[in-house]
């Protein structure tokens, strides 16, 4: 016990009791009542995290590899790092299967809200009221359950971006950008044909794939840019070539996203000329799209570029280009993705622009557990089934996510990812003052930070002298490490981080 | 109770009193230790079915109505019928929030396996074992679960289509279906280049949209297909043109399907002609594509056209259309996210065809809980992140799947859905004959089932009645009626439907 720390007091010990004599209970029902007995019963519920990591193997240790070569006979499984044991994780903790724990600063491709078995979302697993949105997952669009309006009330619309009533929620982060590109597309050419009904030639057309009801339109998005995999998404992304190959796309204009230098307040004036350069040619772009017969029906953008490198731009560049859209016709279309949930300190990283004229659709997934976006009330589409699947989301995930809110508001985790920000990011620039010949460009907005190595090979392996370690990290762009920690990472963390890239980089070379 | 009917005779006495006792001590527990006050504890378990429908205002009655009014806020909210308590639903019996109990022969759109809060599910949800798939969602494709290969080898490979060994979980039908033509793409084009690397200008167009790397490939389609609504999948749909007006599309070749003859064994020449005369049109858009410089890299087709309109077709047609594929370089990709999962009474339609050289791609979902598709050895990805996302796939749904995949084994369920399917299509020949002013072109496989009306306002009206009367049905193509019951739905559920049809069509006109 002298090695496990407590991190999360609100769980009273009255409470702690209960939960014990209820997997007691449930332990006790199954070891009779059925094939399974639980080994892990009274763990699962622990509030307790430990207080550093602890390593026993190379990563991936021999349980990991014996799984790999089991996965790999029905899988690419190039991709995979190690075989995790999830049961035994605990908040920012990632436990793999060969024992090996450590620091999760990647938390499931910045998709984990508030760390590993949180106790608020294991209650919400075992209250029986629930059980019901597990096990009979309807079809939102048709048939949803009695409590949906009550839960998109308290979950999703109690954080929605200012300007938005409206959320759509969808089952992950392509889903979300190509609905919310569809209803870009709709909301255009409804525009266009002054909301007229459609003719009978679009009527026609669009089933054979054909102009005018397949119209020739376009989405502009931005060099670097990450939107999805889906193909209509594809066509938006720009961040790396693997991505992309051999997939037919469209011909949708690209501008180049701003290159600044950091940090950002050193450099106000160079990087204002390079973001005029870019906003410039977003202008031309669309004019010429309009031109070539293929308008753009909206700009899409991150507000920090994620898997394209960690790319930053100033509020005044959203600003401008929110404007841009505005001026032009086009949808603005924030994708919130990865920025989205509070890891930049605020719960939307758009929110740092302060928007007088809010953008026109947001979309999210990943930290909200459910995919979806939000939209002002034009971008509403005028017909039922226009945008519509079988299931438009689960309710499982919304009921994980308004306790996820609780959770943030009861602890107050925006300011501590603020606090923890700081740290962090104070921490990165001390350590390419001290190591310039291996890092550079350290930047950031709350714990939503990155750090560029010399190169991609000295990037890749710091990170696995980092994971070996027991400090686990992700990659993006050609050379840079990105930090993607969980909403309850404290300065305790930060700190266990620093360390061990510090001894890391006293090692290198 | 004397309108309870026991249909799962499968929990025994003592799993029953353990069953009650830990929801009576869970109530206890959350009574006790939390704001939740579980009023359904002891109901979310039961067995028992109700005997009958039982309706006390029409439908959508006064709590649905207001309801939708709250929602209608947020949402588009005219694809919706009513709103629906699920945990009083069960079997086959919805339960609306007006106290409606209905017969569910649509079952959220043909994607509830074994019917309502099935209790071997709830049991998945209650087995401590299994909280963590719930409360930490990983990135299947880097940092799988320990049980990850055990789960899929368990689960969707232990019911792999013949010739397919391996298998890609996704979050959605139409992410399966976006994924597979990735993967039909990828393998054409590394057939192309004999497996080379690819060349640099590849590498550099493919970042922007552009040819060679992004190259002019197609997916051949079929009039009436429905493949989903992502704009891939969109590009290969034509069943209605509000699914496609106003998105942009792709320049891939369509091929008529078949319209056959209703009782197919009455019009085997017929048929055979039409189908001949599809199948030749389709080697003529192959060799046009290729002239045209966008060659087919694969073939997608439903094994029934379910949203165009229950569309069937010989098995000689796939064979022949297999055939073609193979002849020309094209993958074959067969879609059974609506066919799939046992509705035929087979698991996969595609297995009553008996081809003997197995198609190349199948893609799942509804029925099957997750998403997904498998495919032979060639088609899988050269190299890691190219089919990839954050979730891909989901875990918790795996162990859903693995529990109905158990049912359906204990409880011989493809027998029974052969079974009441025979009796159901006995009961539609006999009410087209009785009626044939009014209904038909009957036609089915299992219980997946369907008939035409006379008119889209009568097929309206006869559903709207059923529903006042307690039997919700689904609709598809223009005039036709479609039956999607769970694998739980019984002869004895038949006659229910049945007779209540057979009523309104009594008073019809």
């Amino acid at each position: 016990l002298s090695s496990l720390k407590l991190t999360q007091p609100f769980i009273i010990q009255e409470e702690l009791k209960n939960i014990y004599l209820f997997f007691t209970h449930l332990f006790i029902y199954f070891a009779l009542g059925s094939r399974y007995v639980s080994k892990t019963a009274t763990k699962t519920v622990s509030e307790f995290e430990y207080d550093a990591p602890s390593m026993k193997t190379a990563v991936p240790g021999p349980k990991s590899q014996e799984l790999l070569r089991q996965l790999g006979e029905i899988q690419n499984v190039g991709a995979i790092h190690f075989f995790c044991n999830y049961e035994e994780s605990r908040g920012n903790y990632l436990v793999d299967v060969d024992g090996n724990r450590m620091l999760d600063v990647y938390t499931q491709i910045s998709s984990i809200p508030i760390g590993y078995n949180h106790p608020a979302l294991i209650k919400v697993m075992t209250n029986p009221n629930n059980v019901s949105a597990f096990v009979n997952r309807p079809a939102l669009g048709i048939l949803p359950p009695e409590n949906f309006p009550e839960k998109l009330f308290e979950s999703l619309l109690s954080i929605a971006p200012s300007g938005m009533n409206r959320v759509q929620t969808m089952a992950c982060g392509s889903c979300s950008n190509e609905n919310a590109f569809k209803s870009m597309f709709i909301w255009y050419r409804n525009k266009e044909r002054g909301y007229a009904s459609p003719s009978e030639q679009e009527v026609g057309t669009c089933m054979i794939n054909q102009s005018p009801g397949c119209p020739d339109l376009s989405i502009l998005s931005f060099m670097g840019a990450f939107h999805g995999r889906t193909m209509g998404c594809l066509a938006t992304t720009h961040s790396k070539a693997i991505h992309k190959l051999d997939i037919p796309s469209f011909d949708w204009p690209i501008a180049p996203f701003p290159k600044l230098q950091y940090p950002l307040e050193e450099f106000v004036r160079e990087n204002a000329q390079e973001e005029a350069r870019c906003l410039e040619e977003v202008e031309d772009l669309i004019v010429k799209w309009r031109q070539k017969g293929k308008p753009v029906a909206g700009i899409v953008i991150e507000p920090i570029q994620a898997e394209g490198g960690d790319n930053h731009a100033s509020p005044d560049f959203f600003i401008k280009l929110r404007n841009i859209a505005r001026k032009h016709g086009c949808a603005f279309h924030v994708d919130e993705v990865q920025t989205g949930g509070g890891t930049t300190g605020k719960f939307w990283a758009h929110e740092h622009w302060g928007l007088d004229d809010p953008a026109d659709i947001v979309s999210f997934s990943k930290k909200l557990l459910t995919g979806g976006y939000y939209h002002r009330d034009e971008l509403q589409p005028d017909k039922p089934y226009r945008i519509f699947n079988t299931w438009m989301g689960d309710p499982s995930k919304n009921l994980f996510l308004s306790e996820v809110l609780n959770v943030i508001r009861r602890e107050n985790l925006l300011e501590e990812v603020t606090r923890s920000g700081k740290a962090l990011l104070q921490g990165l620039y001390s350590l390419q003052t001290q190591y310039p010949h291996i890092l550079s460009r350290a930047r950031g907005q709350g714990t939503f930070c990155a750090i560029d190595a010399c190169s991609d090979a000295t990037r890749d392996s710091i990170m696995l002298k980092a994971r070996n370690k027991g400090l686990f990290m992700g990659s993006c762009g050609e050379k840079t490490i990105r930090f993607r920690p969980a909403l309850v990472f404290k300065e305790y963390h930060v700190h266990q981080l620093l360390n061990i890239l510090n001894d890391i980089l006293a090692e290198h070379k």
